[in-house]
């Protein structure tokens, strides 16, 4: 079957690995981007920014310091939006970015992401006329300051405050302590002029809480700061370092009133208040952010998961039999079991992404027609996800980068920024442990209600079935029955483990405790039990796709499948024996099956990499080239490196030749 | 008991911390370090760096680019070796670079780690009189270089050729290809004016192995590349960027034969070869670069550690009950679930360190003593050590890391780079997957002997034991008795795996592969052997140095040797109850007991990281500055970014502003 990226030139291993390919590696990428057209629509996009000279790098960013990596970033940026705005759609924008600025941040990311949103969502009529088509129009580039510097995710201790101040019928922006300064926002740092800032909105000396305020930050004519701000960046990062991640000190800064985002709430010229009507409208733009990073973050680990299949291909090294030839290090046991694992998660995340965008567009619909009760479902399921999608992420771009050995931890190989920029989300958007404090919320409603004979919302429906007898391993070779087998498995699992924290939560309870205090004493056996509901859902998401997909690619997903399921069930083996529902022997049958599945795999293992459809640019790693040319690449790579615009350092020549030279003539 | 780190000024919460001590914290630092007077020197160090005038830094590290990090870094290692150099012992050299230059690297670390040490025990007499006394005296500086872009742990493979040429009786040195080039040796790029290269001899056409050479690289006076010669930076890597690892081909370079290290193997003038006498002259200096590696290991997690725990007790955020105040997020479970374990592993891994150490002198003398039996054991536990105890910190300090929230992102915690210099122990001195596997060779062994009856050394002694049923949770309150029935269990189920992992091998085996196909299907299983083999002794080790320990100390060593042995059991519960030994009963126990010990740890865990005895500058981390005052210290710190220097940056006068003119003149 053909895999369509064998090219005259090639590594002869990695076209050797190509040639074994047993399906048609274009199907695969289809099914993955939605269509053959979007496939299309994402090789013109490559091969139009690798071809504009606008977007050439003459120094690649790894060798720039930070203010020049900055300074490349906004050059392209401008070309972005002012040449090419108009030449993609808004959803294949992120696509271009990657493409053509990389994966570390830019100048307007924030603008797009949060800043024009916000006034969207927020802003009153009046405010969106005069505000939107400037910013829609990039006249102005702005922001959203909600973090302080301690102050995270529990909005209500926010400090800065907006005093109204009838007399002049302004607010007065203040950040009183050290502390309160607006912390870690991306593009406030140098970039905006605008930002919308969140703040304790204080009137006749009470506080009625955060809310929202439009501040201009900056001239216009000049960007310097206004008087009474005080901004910058906050210094550099794992990753993001193009981003201008900020601070912001707001002395005594002014704004007219209609400057609150007066939407929802409303404050008056004589100072009235007014309440928003629905208390919880932020609800369902957490769940949309978090439901496009579980895609994103699929994306990440593919990414890893390409640069170490191939790499791993071309790299020759050691013997397997004693006189053979040097072999491609893809035929180690331990390698494979390494990297085919994140092949198989990178697509399960993929397709738990796309599910749950779709869930949100639906429930959305819903919304529309007066129907909100899928939202707390997709609350959960998406607050899961992207606990469990991060953190795993993370592990297996690590595990991929070292599969590469020495040239892994080389930036040449792309994946020690890579990792930066992934494991940031583990913190982002709602650190992972609240987040999947959050899922046990609803699961031990779910536990309630399931008792209670309820019915029960799509992701926890497996909590009102009953527990029959785990059939892992009795289904002979029937694939089939046997995905089926492990899925009811990991139901019961998912299902035992969050009766078992309720229980304890109860029995704390009932010891006296209470409720909160019973809950801290019990979270970690919580998240637990969020992680194994999250990883069912990510497993019976899979298995859908499996059924869904077209015969031409069935097979190698079913193949990938069995891996995927394999794997994670070894991973949880200690939930399935704990309560005796699985045997010894059922785990041994499973670590058999598993290391079949990766030599099953290993003939599709490249192709299933060239499926993700990643350009040599966007993926941006000497190991992980298209065409496997890697040993020459990385020569010319590191000849770029500023260390070498010399043969002799200034620091040889200021401190080690003195020192060498003076230690001679002591002779 | 007293803490003592209590100054006034520091942070009321970290003071409240320190006041809750129930030991100590000098006596379990002195304990730690060998000797109230190896402390105390310690201190002194740490003292006379922070007053030296020649090591102050005008701007932190983190805001410099590559180069000038580079340059500050040369600077300070000139004052530690012309100023300093007599001022402390050999041993006390690496705490004084520590705190003087940092962790990623200066330019004489390998000219100490690997080219004195490869003169001195592989250079002739002749050789050895000649450069070692102006190696010593720091007239020149060396490195060693032996891996090459294409050719790694496996040295017969070396693609560098030396010939020799009988009529000049010189080698003629060549990197035939482009992946012969040697490829990441430390300071080769740009400090190093010799090496000691690891070439192919070949005499009459013939190869006779891998054998070191001594070049000179650039010349004494300019510090220019010799004739033949390219070298280089291989550019920038996720840390160790004030090294300069490099690049290095030879184009039929000469060197006189008497530059070839001639201690062991030798070539006379007329090109007889004669072969060392010892085939393995060079394994135990592995075993004794692994053994140092884990203590140090053990002492950058300690770090992380440290930051984590100070941090957690000053940042308050949320709420456990209703309308309390915000706690210290120390008061979360899960973030002393997140943090606890790993002061836990950071003693055990320093203990283990520090045993491995002594093993290591012990197995010296023993071959001075012509007794070399020991070796095999310590090279077999070295290596499953080196390869447990990377992965381990790796997640240990990203563990940390997170606790941090966003600021642990950020590189003024320190964790970022501590991260990227700590993981490359995964790759360098041996790859994990392959140690691991070193490991399980030895365990085979051992099964074999234990089955013929023989006398096992002591760290498989275990192997020899019959197993019992496991004690766990049945000792009643009896800690002592507990840690026991742990210890137990832990043997029975180490034993249990390489039991079965060598029973799979021999299966294979008499499937019909030959023995080393068999092996690669085995090695995931091998390596899980090898894991909890190691994970046995470290638990082994942390126990011996409990019961060694003062009586002033042990309350708290018992009590974070509980909190160790339930962690590690409840990771590893799936091999505990996978073939039934243990039941979900002993599990549920365990963790029972696992979440009293983060209570029973609360009170002393920030006393326990301030026995790690880290002063701020080697801890160079905003957030776990000894005083808690990390608000004002973070806005300090972020000022000095080189985004900064300039109100309006370049980037966005030449591109962002630009812009946003040419959109509103559009109007």
């Amino acid at each position: 079957m053909p895999n369509r990226c064998i090219r005259p030139g090639d590594n002869p291993d990695l076209t050797k690995e190509r040639e074994t390919c047993t399906f048609d590696t274009d199907e695969l990428a289809a099914n993955l981007y939605g269509s053959r057209r979007n496939l299309e629509r994402r090789r013109e996009i490559s091969q139009k920014v690798s071809a504009d000279p606008d977007f050439a790098d003459p120094i690649p960013h790894e060798f720039l310091s930070r203010e020049k990596a900055v300074d490349a970033t906004a050059k392209k940026s401008k070309v972005i939006f002012q040449k090419w705005k108009n030449l993609v759609k808004p959803e294949e924008m992120p696509h271009l970015v990657n493409e053509a600025v990389g994966i570390q941040g830019f100048p307007l990311a924030l603008h797009h992401a949060m800043f024009l949103p916000s006034l969207n969502s927020q802003a009153d009529d009046d405010l969106a006329a005069e505000i939107l088509p400037r910013a829609k129009a990039y006249e102005i580039i702005g922001t959203y300051a909600q973090t302080e510097m301690g102050h995270g995710t529990n909005l209500r201790e926010l400090e800065t405050t907006a005093t109204y101040d009838k007399t002049t019928q302004e607010f007065v922006i203040n950040t009183p302590t050290r502390k309160a300064m607006k912390w870690w926002p991306g593009n406030l740092g140098k970039m905006s002029n605008y930002a919308v800032v969140c703040c304790q909105l204080i009137i006749d000396g009470k506080n009625l809480g955060p809310h929202n305020f439009l501040v201009q930050l900056r001239c216009e004519k000049t960007h310097e700061p206004l008087p009474g701000i005080t901004v910058g960046d906050i210094g550099p990062k794992i990753a993001y370092n193009t981003t201008d991640n900020g601070f912001l000190a707001l002395d005594n800064v002014r704004i007219p009133r209609r400057q609150m985002l007066m939407k929802h709430a409303k404050v008056s010229p004589d100072g009235t208040y007014t309440p928003p009507i629905h208390a919880k409208l932020n609800y369902g733009a957490m769940v949309h952010v978090r439901a496009h990073m579980i895609y994103s973050h699929g994306h990440l680990l593919a990414r890893a998961a390409a640069v170490a299949t191939r790499y791993s291909a071309v790299r020759r090294q050691g013997r397997i039999e004693n006189g053979g030839p040097e072999v491609q290090i893809l035929d180690y046991q331990t390698q494979q079991h390494r990297i085919f694992p994140q092949i198989a998660r990178a697509y399960a995340i993929l397709f738990a992404g796309q599910e749950v965008r779709d869930q949100y567009a639906k429930t959305l619909e819903g919304i529309a027609n007066g129907q909100a009760d899928l939202l707390p479902d997709l609350h959960a399921l998406t607050s899961g996800l992207k606990s469990v999608v991060t953190f795993m992420g993370g592990l297996g771009i690590e595990q991929c980068r070292m599969s590469c050995g020495g040239h892994g931890y080389s930036d040449a190989s792309g994946l020690p920024k890579l990792y930066g920029v992934q494991i940031g989300g583990c913190t982002y958007e709602g650190e992972n442990m609240v987040m999947l404090q959050q899922t046990a919320r609803y699961l031990m409603k779910g536990v309630k209600w399931a008792e209670q004979g309820k019915s029960l919302s799509p992701s926890i429906a497996y909590l009102g079935k009953k527990s029959g007898k785990s059939l892992i391993g009795l289904k002979g070779g029937d694939i089939t029955r046997e995905h089926e087998a492990i899925l009811e498995t990991l139901e019961h699992t998912a299902r035992r483990l969050a009766i078992d924290a309720s229980q304890l939560w109860e029995k704390r309870i009932k010891g006296g405790e209470c409720k909160e205090r019973a809950w801290n004493g019990v979270t970690v056996e919580m998240n637990r039990a969020s992680r194994v509901y999250t990883r069912l859902f990510m497993a019976r998401s899979f298995h859908r796709r499996l059924l869904s997909s077209p015969s031409s690619i069935r097979s190698v997903l079913s193949d990938l499948f069995s891996l995927y399921l394999h794997y994670e069930c070894v991973d949880m083996a200690q939930h399935l024996l704990e309560d005796g529902h699985c045997n010894g022997g059922q785990i041994q049958y499973l670590k058999k099956r598993l290391y079949e599945d990766l030599t099953t795999l290993r003939p599709n293992a490249v192709s299933l990499v060239d499926s993700f459809e990643i350009s040599d640019r966007e993926l941006n790693s000497v190991l992980g080239r298209r065409d496997g040319n890697v040993y020459e690449a990385l020569f010319q790579w590191a000849k770029q490196s500023e260390l070498n615009y010399t043969d002799v350092l200034p620091a040889v020549k200021n401190y080690m030749m003195p020192m060498m030279e003076e230690n001679r003539s002591k002779l």
